[in-house]
């Protein structure tokens, strides 16, 4: 029997490279992850597609989700509802899929609660300044953008300590391996491994008395 | 600041190959590690060094240790105590280096209570049956001996759910690699960089604030 994935919640401050990291992780181990795709009713940009960056839903629909709970954790922005299909999650988890939820930490934390056996990963710079750097170097954002941007990852920054790893994007390359290896060592966590551990303690018994 | 190490204890049944994976894990990473040494009571074996295999200690010293709440943990076995002396443990820890204790069940569970950031760690060999036959094909043991053995892995057995992972020891190279990627990852757990948020969260306090 193929194991069962593990759910993954991965959010980190805008300018932390977390959607790089995601889409090398997905490119590097198809087979091994699969990334949850939201639904919302905000409208496609040019080159979005259905189904691929989001699967766009009217605002029925989306509250139609909410009512009969097929969404994991759904938020309001502004006028339009984001929220995590549930169906699919379940049905890549059961293939053993590793499925990962790119979301903000209030939608993190949510998603924990009602599945406490999610792996909450934090991606964050080495430092604010290099946070700050990266948000300037970028080139394309007002400074009164910066700030907001700034003030909102303060903001998301009240949470971290309920995540359940903390991980430094410095170099690209060593943080995608390291993001790989804390998912596929969560495999082996004992709280994990009940039914296995059950049924080697089963067959020692028969041993031990000789059976 | 050199980050401080990470205590690990490692238990495992016997035929498991901890042994063979620790002395693997230390020789493939000298300065990441530090194996903890015990005190013993008991007579060197021909070829055993103090301060190498063990410690050896005359039963009054051991006594006076325990007075002195000088051990992590200890135990009596027959006639002999074993126990981990807490200096050297804390003295590898401050430097920097990951500190691994080799001991059973119970000491590990008594070491994770005095020192709940211990990351417990149960080396497996993937099935019951495949332990049975490494100790069978060993060829030095007598069948009494197998069947005690069995049923004393049987006893160890009730408290694994207790540890933080369950490592299955089936290709030697492999299980090195994942116990060494375990501990690794542990630095980047969110509970052992409270410091580190800290103080990027004061730091993007103060930008969002214009300072």
């Amino acid at each position: 029997m193929k194991e069962k994935g593990i759910l993954v919640v991965v959010s980190g401050f805008s300018g932390s490279g977390k959607g790089t990291i995601m889409k090398q992780l997905l490119e590097e181990h198809p087979s091994t992850y699969a990334l949850s795709i939201s639904a919302t009713t905000r409208i496609p940009r040019p080159g979005e597609c259905h189904g691929k960056e989001y699967f766009f839903v009217s605002r029925e629909e989306f509250e139609q989700m909410i009512h009969k709970k097929a969404l994991i954790e759904y938020a309001q922005y502004v006028d339009n509802y984001y929220g995590t299909p549930k169906d699919y999650v379940v049905e890549k988890l059961e293939q053993g899929k590793d499925v990962i939820l790119e979301i903000e930490i209030q939608g993190a934390l949510k998603v924990k609660k009602a599945y406490p056996d999610t792996l909450l990963l934090f991606v964050s710079p080495p430092s604010a300044q290099e946070l700050k750097n990266r948000l300037i170097n970028r080139g394309t954002e007002e400074e009164a953008v910066i700030a907001s941007r700034l003030s909102r990852a303060w903001q998301e920054a009240q949470g971290i300590e309920q995540y359940d790893y903390f991980v430094i994007n410095d170099d690209l390359e060593e943080c995608v391996q390291e993001v790989h290896s804390i998912i596929q060592n969560e495999h082996a966590r004992a709280a994990r491994n009940c039914e296995l551990i059950e049924t080697i303690r089963a067959e020692l018994k028969s041993f031990a008395k000789g059976e």
